[in-house]
């Protein structure tokens, strides 16, 4: 029985964390800290986006070839994109400062940074904030929600989820907390994510849980199609549970799967529902398709259609758009055995049978767009394989935020 | 010397047009025709959207099949897709009603659809009009407009080009029609247009030279990502300037093309700059990489991006996003070697060196960047290619425009 919990990153055994204003913003926080009491195993994905942040250089080194990670530092505001190698120096300062004040070797630190592009670290302001930062580290619910809070760019809400469950008779806890909202569409990884758990399982196992669950999650979710320079998802696992170490894939690593996938599904889908200017949460799950590939293809060709996006800002059926979607997604099928249907808290409709439209009310179908949660089934009716995608819906204040986001 | 000159798709000798109101929109003109006073050879170039509505599958037939091409019927308002066998069975009735009033085989008349997908055509209606759209057929340059005009969706005005260039001292004439608008990402082919020449030249270098031309011309141009049902490019070539048929690449081989692309080129600026709800146009060359591919992806993947789009319409000259679009493009580079720059009516402006930011001043950026034409200029100094892709700007009247497009 796996439980949903209140909390995040601090619900797990020996985490503390800490979200504070040290100045790179304006007014809003911009600097966290997650931090194991102990020394945790780390691992992590990070994006694919051939334009890669100096932390996640920094990052990608560690995960190789750090045994031992022990803290998390985020700050919001700057991204360290495109910063050359000043930039690679202020990201390795500010992990030397943070491991410094935790009395830690620099390689048990990742670093994470999210913001504009192309501007240098305002290394003095981080600096001089990263001892009170640390001084705030605290293991109480409320220390990981201000640390949820401080990784917001554009974000209207902090996301967190947490779960606990039994293994062996021992509880074991997941927390994470996450940031999305623009330049959503992560590859290998999203935006920024930070997982902490008690469970003892070996460093191998837990890069090979976290990067098969962000194919099925955090992959699976895009705000604009646009994938950042920033993207990181850590997870840190300090075996403070006490159970038996889990090193081969049995049943306590399932159980394991099955609990960090209910914690990544929740914060994928909270990221896609806050998507800059979003109003909707769209879930598109496409089925019946030969390849698992093509499922997963077919639902993001879908979520990403700008045409589409409108359409459900809209509460427009303008099916028409989802299957043209389908078609220029790069994969082979006969649009003669598409079904479409459309689903919410108000009904359920089926609007499309074998390629064309069903009888459908209009009136029923845009009710049932007109919920804050639409999901879309589309059957190929060609094989057994399923996806699900998350997205939102496209609209006026997309523009207002992205037209001057900068100032 | 290829000459611009006024007109359209009666430009050519032996061309004539006509584009009416018949009522399958509830006030704008609706249908148009193109027809050549002698047999023509056609060529194409139609949509790889694996959804093809059903004059797509029927001039696809008719390129391969049949040997000449007398007339291009189009219409607006119903896009006769996903309308399975009865959309089939209508297309043809379009295209034999046009045949019988021309006295022409139907294998000589193509068929272009545009508009609401899903929906079938309101065949009566359009029955009842194609007499008054043959009687209304004349070689006037105001005849070619009112067929450009009948083909406009949500286009906000007509989009025209027409050329003429001397060969072996006779005049050859070249002149096209285009629409574009929403869901314009053509690949291999654009929403709709037709392309007129007088010019002798054989059927299999026709189709290459249009093949070829469309890849650095509509190919080039996306508004929001969403390749259609319907893409269409026709042209048609009657052999009424007299010249001798060109059957070899040799020196009249390429002016025609050097010709033909001026047309093109024309056509897709304004396809792009009158992409729904723009105000601006976004022209981005890329220069220096070892492949033409890669010039191609880097470029598309700028002007594709939301949130480039977004900038330029905020006259932001939020750099960061390029080069993240660029990242994510699937083209390995090194961002180092990144220089950028932006260019319009107002100035010039280097914004990038060596992948870091110049001491810019952001004041001339904005005002560059307020220009209703923008060219964004790419060097990556790692080769000798390039490509130029056009865009616009996402705007809220993108958002209007689609969030009920039906209604």
């Amino acid at each position: 029985m796996i439980k949903i919990i209140d909390g995040g990153v601090t619900s797990a055994k020996g985490f503390k964390a800490a979200g504070t204003y040290v100045g790179i913003k304006k007014k809003r926080k911009d600097m966290a800290l997650v931090y194991s009491t102990v020394p945790s195993y780390g691992a992590g994905t990070f994006t694919t986006n051939v334009v890669k942040a100096a932390p996640v250089k920094w990052d990608i080194e560690l995960t190789k070839n750090s045994k031992n990670i022990q803290a998390v530092v985020l700050n919001s505001g700057v991204a360290n994109a495109c910063t050359g190698s000043i930039g690679d120096i202020n990201n390795e300062k500010m992990a030397k400062a943070v491991a410094d004040q935790l009395g830690l070797k620099i390689e048990l630190v990742y670093t994470a940074s999210t913001g504009v592009i192309g501007k240098q670290l305002p290394m003095e302001i981080i600096l001089n904030g990263i001892p009170t930062l640390v001084s705030e580290l605290d293991s109480s619910i409320e220390s990981g929600r201000l640390a949820a809070e401080a990784i917001m760019t554009t974000d209207t809400y902090s996301k967190e989820c947490a779960v606990s469950f039994v293994l062996d008779g021992l509880e074991i806890n997941i927390g994470g907390m996450a940031k999305g909202s623009g330049m959503i569409h992560p590859d290998m990884a999203t935006m920024l994510g930070v997982i902490t758990t008690d469970i003892a399982i070996s460093k191998k196992l837990l890069q090979e849980a976290i990067s098969e669950n962000v194919k099925h999650t955090f992959n699976m979710i895009s705000v604009d199609r646009d994938t950042s320079t920033n993207d990181s998802l850590f997870i840190l696992a300090n075996g403070l549970a006490g159970n038996k170490e889990i090193t081969e894939k049995n049943e306590a690593y399932d159980l394991f799967c099955e609990a960090l996938n209910i914690v990544t599904t929740n914060l994928s889908k909270k990221m896609a529902a806050d998507g800059e200017g979003a109003t909707k949460l769209l879930e598109v799950q496409v089925e019946g398709t030969k390849t698992k590939e093509e499922a997963i293809t077919l639902s993001k060709s879908i979520i990403t259609s700008n045409l589409v996006k409108t359409a459900i800002y809209g509460s427009d059926a303008n099916w028409g758009r989802i299957l043209c979607a389908m078609g220029y997604a790069g994969v082979d099928f006969n649009p003669d055995f598409v079904d479409l249907y459309m689903e919410s808290q108000y009904g359920y409709i089926k609007l499309v049978e074998n390629g064309m439209a069903t009888d459908y009310s209009e009136e029923l179908a845009e009710q049932i767009l007109s919920s804050k949660e639409v999901i879309a089934k589309v059957n190929m009716k060609s094989g057994k394989e399923t996806a699900t995608a998350w997205g939102c819906d496209l609209t006026y204040d997309y523009i207002k935020i992205n037209a001057d986001y900068r100032s």
